[in-house]
């Protein structure tokens, strides 16, 4: 069984790239950030998963993405509510956290190295997304070549570090069929960026019409609750 | 004036890399990461050395790299003393910690969108270094090709960042007297991996030798305190 390091956010993406390696073979150690984010539910969610999925190892670690601030997840800035999928692929949005997937892939590249593991999962997705720049493939080969120079096994040269992405050209519903089929428990995740302080998931912001639509396509009811 | 985000460790080289960055005409922000290093007390010379050079701002990060270990600097593994300069060059000392270039970087990165800025210095260096797989100039490069898709700027393309590697061909005697030349207060900086409870350096760790043998060669003094 070859080891991975799954970045698992807590979210529907990661729960069903987490379903991924594990079929795929993998033995997987969860990777969660506790960045300053105004959905912190979805660390509980994260553990809920991880529970469920009997992983050998899980690490929250804890980051201040608030000292840098710029973003709607992490400052007092408002989330947007009720987009259009035109408006959502026009720019940009206020959601974005910079530099945030380097972030999480570096220390993934880490824990990595030292687990003598070559393979780290990652659910980005660069269809039904929000257009943020560290989704798109060309960034994840990007990250990759880079992190093949960054680490012992680029010295050595007899390692190479694969970033595996699985969802990066499916639709959200094509991922919640992919997850249904492998078992996943779409009630253990959470998507929404707003929830309430219940977490119950706003139905409104970005990550919820995505998930919404995504389970209209896939042609099933969202087993989560929204206010 | 360009605002440039300035990694400072609190050691020898990103003192100096601080002044080339102000003397290039830069304002620079400092960044400090308090990781779990054996040797806290870097930092405090990082907060010295921030004052010494009244930067407008200097973050200073908590992360926690003991929860992935792995090095002699993050675990309970004895950092290797009075080796050669041959043995140095041999293969990756314990002392080096996995992806800890690549994660201060992201975090440098982040910064740098959040302040709208492009540049970034870190005070890595090729010739007179241990060994380290992230202070080679292929792996800035491909650092700085990943970070240009990675934020914003890569989408809109009006933007470019720069990782700035001022040292990087130096020796460390030409490291000290470009610093001595700039006015860097070399009095400030610390380097020893293995520091004793007053702070200070042990003189046989590769960090000591490399920084000893860098001011015989810059044909003065070093003045800090050795045990």
């Amino acid at each position: 069984m070859k080891k991975a390091v799954i970045l698992l956010s807590g979210g529907l993406d990661s729960a069903t790239t987490l379903a991924i390696a594990q079929n795929d073979g993998f033995t997987p150690y969860g990777l969660t950030f506790s960045y300053g984010q105004r959905h912190q539910f979805e660390i509980g969610a994260s553990q809920k998963i991880a529970e469920a999925c009997n992983l050998t190892d899980h690490i929250i670690t804890e980051i201040d993405l608030r000292a840098f601030g710029g973003s709607a997840l992490t400052d007092d800035i408002d989330v947007p509510k009720d987009r259009s999928e035109s408006t959502m692929g026009g720019s940009i949005p206020v959601t974005y956290v910079p530099a945030r997937n380097t972030i999480f892939l570096s220390f993934a590249l880490a824990w990595a190295e030292v687990l003598q593991s070559n393979d780290i999962f990652l659910g980005v997705n660069s269809m039904d997304y929000s257009g943020y720049p560290d989704c798109r493939p060309e960034y994840i080969q990007s990250f990759q070549a880079m992190a093949n120079l960054a680490t012992k096994a680029g010295v050595d040269g007899d390692q190479s570090i694969t970033i595996h992405t699985p969802l990066i050209s499916m639709t959200k519903g094509e991922i919640i069929k992919k997850g249904l089929a492998l078992g996943v428990d779409y009630s253990l995740t959470h998507s929404c960026y707003d929830p309430d302080k219940a977490g119950n998931a706003c139905g409104r912001c970005d990550s919820c019409c995505i998930r919404l639509k995504g389970f209209q396509e896939a042609g099933t009811a969202d087993p989560i609750n929204y206010t």
